[in-house]
């Protein structure tokens, strides 16, 4: 999940009018006439595909907020001079600026947490709340449970189910007098000044939209997540559904049940039947797999028994590139394979080049006609991970060493799929996987309590800590569902390694054993129970809510 | 609900041209040329707020499918001119259009039914479909357990367990190969060809958007529902939430628990938080009321426990004109006043002048100063209903006779809260309740199943089929919960009727578990006390989703 989806920094630079509605486009504020705007740039800030969030900073009267203190890492597609942020400098006057100031003498340290995924959720989880205050920023309010989100898509289970409420994972935000929770999106960081910028976006309910605020750091944890990689091919931002928020399996339900309607409309043609039933998955990763997976299931028993006029034209198709599963053991690969195809599930090699409203264009030329398509090919660092000046680990994510520490600034730590180990550490970056990110969490959150528990919880106040031991990462093994009560399970430790590994009915126990005892409140837990009995019992809901 | 929300027949009268974008308005075709075309009938077709509606009919290039048999009603404040439809009736050419055609000597008779509300799935439920053939029409495909519905905007109940999908109570639709169920609106009905024309907003899923078609029937149910009243006040559409739909209650939660959060942002002044989390309900019917009750029972327990930055800044105010629940016993009336009194619900008498997005103006003058606005004032004839051209009972309802027949036109009935008794029949129009419609449902399609053995199914086939008792409708009381596990029953026949009425804990679990029984499936009766449990034991869900 990305807490800031445009960069502001960039787009700053890029011009300072970008934001501008058309009656404003040619308005530029003292200090802010760009020294070099290309029509590139402002092309390549539109494709972003963020255009609300664009226009919205037209709003934005204060240019000087976005400029403090954010000293980007340069990105040559937006960056074309290095030299406004020295001028702006001396704009700043941050003072008109609501927010939280520094913790004074007699106050706990203040730990910032920048967003509520697997390695945000398990910090707060466990942070030590007698030692310190916790601010969360994230533009959502709960953490997705992201291994059961594929199984809302179809009904299997619900919604909520798979959403927790982050309040309920960390009290103190909710009843702590100095601790909140922040429902905004974070634009930017003065490590100088311990300071993190940010703004909300209340769809009209606050006086000043985006309505924007500071907050002072003692600790700062980026846990803001990485975004899906499209690798810039035309259309997948508008067309296609990415699958990693529950908005997502939301709007992916709405459509296919509104396709599978649509087609028993009287008169529409074969081909136009097929089409609006072709359910395209792009990405042989876990998450199109086990969505596949979920779609056959779906379709064998719920589509059979009611949209029976229609039931024949339903197809699903997963376009790879290269193999399914790669990080999988290669009987499991071979056992997905087998068992998905004989669920009905076409697989086919491929490398889209073009994204259209109905069909997608492949590099070898042909058409495939879609209803619904799903995009899941991994993920990249965020527009807001690459617009902050902070040091880089290959790959583009924020920087960060054996202890998830950022070097060259004081005070700042990142975790998750937004963090990878620098070169100089020699370790290699991490898989962007929940377990990775939680472990992240949970390794960080202890050496905060042994911090603060030897008074070193405040703002610079870290010297001589003995950090103890490092972050070590060990794999668990993987897991993946493929529908019809089976699933794969993958103990070894790493792709080359040794070890056990297991497909078929056992599997799938394990799988939902190991899920269910790992969903974080009791209360989603019985939920997902509930949902699976009654999926058995009842079906699937197929009620087209929106 | 509303099956079309603006009358075709009521725009293309009122210029024909209404639809065309900015570019295209002063296009006219040939034959479609308006005799008069004032301004203020195109400022009252776009007052309606269903500009995206409107806004679709630019791309219909063959106007004589909307004004193919469509005899309004005169609406003064539409119909310019009368004479337009005699000349459009010779353009006609309905068979470019797809649909079903009229039933062959050897097939069952097809009945068509508009809408999923109560009286429409009461009547699909119980339909013999050995006898006939179904096709159901309706914008949505689940019907809404209404009275439980505002118990979903805090999250005592989940959104899913009030939404019961059409297809599980009547099966037909699914799997019978000649019953059918349509995403659509419907649009227009020609009582002489027995045809609907419908048409279909895919949101681009389509090649032809909006998709239209039709579909003959043998007998026609007309259950297309009610639609708010807001007598022409300004701004109640633009800034105000309904609560007669799930979305409905799913954008009030969101709301809520933005408001919540927006309030707790460093900087936001007293009285901006006053604002934000100043819930305003309109009608003190027993939605308005339900609700209210609702909002007090999630502040105490919930908003106390979780936003307990804001919680003292929370407060719900009523508005009513009026009495509170007149249809109420006085007791009872006494009773909610004062509990919800001591919740913390303010009474307000007053009659709404002007709806802003931030604030109410009332009648004396005074501003009441708004974060969510909830508008609950009853129901009216939706345009669907005032357009097309069939006989009306006093209030613009489609007026039926003791059987439920629409006279003057074969084979078509009217349930629900769209239908009312003509005022020959001596009778008064019935309240828009859930009860009234099932019972309705009920008694009509006891009729049809009668008729159908008697193999009067076929169009233009009842002569002198014997009708037997006509409908007389016996209210069984009313309840209402009022928070705080206590609730109205009132089991007085009428209003001024002498009878048994209760206020308490007993009538809130009569109401409680008389709902129970009600929900339509197991599944959902199941959820219902699932979601009541576990919001007893872990408290409601506070989740922003979307």
């Amino acid at each position: 999940m990305a807490l800031a989806r445009v960069g502001r920094n960039a787009m700053r630079r890029s011009g300072g009018s970008i934001g501008y509605s058309t009656s404003e486009r040619t308005t530029f504020y003292e200090g802010e006439i760009p020294l070099k705007c290309s029509l590139s740039s402002l092309a390549n800030a539109n494709a972003n595909g963020n255009s609300w969030y664009i226009s919205s900073i037209g709003k934005v009267n204060h240019m000087s907020f976005w400029s403090r203190g954010m000293r980007a890492t340069p990105h040559s597609q937006y960056l074309s001079v290095e030299k406004i942020v020295e001028e702006s400098d001396s704009e700043n006057d941050d003072s008109r600026y609501p927010g939280l100031g520094a913790t004074g003498p007699g106050e706990k340290p203040r730990v910032v947490v920048l967003g509520t995924g697997w390695a945000a959720c398990r910090f707060l989880k466990g942070l030590n709340t007698k030692i310190y205050d916790v601010v969360c920023i994230s533009p959502r309010n709960h953490m997705v449970f992201t291994p059961l989100l594929a199984s809302t898509c179809v009904g299997t289970l619900e919604f909520r189910s798979v959403a927790e409420p982050v309040s309920r994972i960390q009290s103190a935000l909710a009843a702590s007098p100095n601790s909140y929770f922040y429902l905004a999106s974070c634009t930017g960081i003065d490590t100088d000044k311990h300071e993190v910028y940010c703004e909300t976006n209340g769809n009209g309910s606050l006086p000043n939209e985006p309505y924007q605020f500071k907050v002072a750091y003692d600790k700062l944890v980026i846990g803001s997540g990485a975004e899906p990689l499209t690798f810039g091919i035309k259309g997948v931002k508008e067309h296609a559904f990415f699958l990693r928020e529950v908005t997502h399996a939301q709007e992916i339900r709405k459509k296919l049940l509104l396709n599978l309607m649509l087609s028993e409309n009287p008169g529409i043609t074969e081909e136009e039947r097929k089409r609006l039933l072709h359910c395209v998955v792009i990405g042989g990763g876990p998450t199109g797999v086990e969505f596949s997976g979920e779609l056959s299931d779906f379709i064998m028993k719920d589509v059979r028994e009611r949209y029976t006029h229609v039931k024949d034209y339903i197809q699903v198709t997963l376009i790879e590139a290269n193999e399914i599963l790669s990080s999988f053991d290669v009987g499991l690969r071979q056992y997905a394979t087998n068992h998905l195809t004989k669920s009905g599930v076409r697989f086919r090699r491929g490398i889209v080049k073009e994204v259209h409203s109905k069909k997608i264009v492949l590099n070898d030329g042909t058409d495939v006609p879609y209803g619904l398509l799903v995009w899941s090919t991994g993920v990249g660092p965020s527009e807001f991970v690459k617009s902050i000046n902070l040091p880089k680990a290959p790959g583009g994510r924020i920087g960060v060493d054996e202890w998830l520490r950022v070097p060259s600034v004081e005070d700042v730590f990142a975790v998750g799929d937004c963090a990878g180990f620098l070169e100089q550490t020699g370790r290699p970056v991490l898989p962007a996987l929940a377990q990775v990110a939680e472990r992240e969490g949970k390794f960080l959150v202890e050496l905060f309590n042994k911090m603060g528990k030897q008074n070193v919880g405040k703002a610079f106040s870290v010297k001589d800590f003995p950090m103890g031991d490092p972050f070590v990462y060990k794999h668990l093994g993987s897991m993946a569902t493929v529908g019809r009560y089976k699933a794969l399970v993958d103990l070894r430790q790493s792709k080359d390694a040794k070890g056990i590994s297991h497909a078929g009915f056992v599997s799938w126990l394990i799988w939902r054993s190991a899920y269910l005892t790992r969903v974080v409140s009791w209360r989603n837990r019985f939920y997902v129970a509930v949902n699976w009995a009654t999926t058995f019992v009842f079906g699937r809901d197929n009620s087209r809510i929106g």
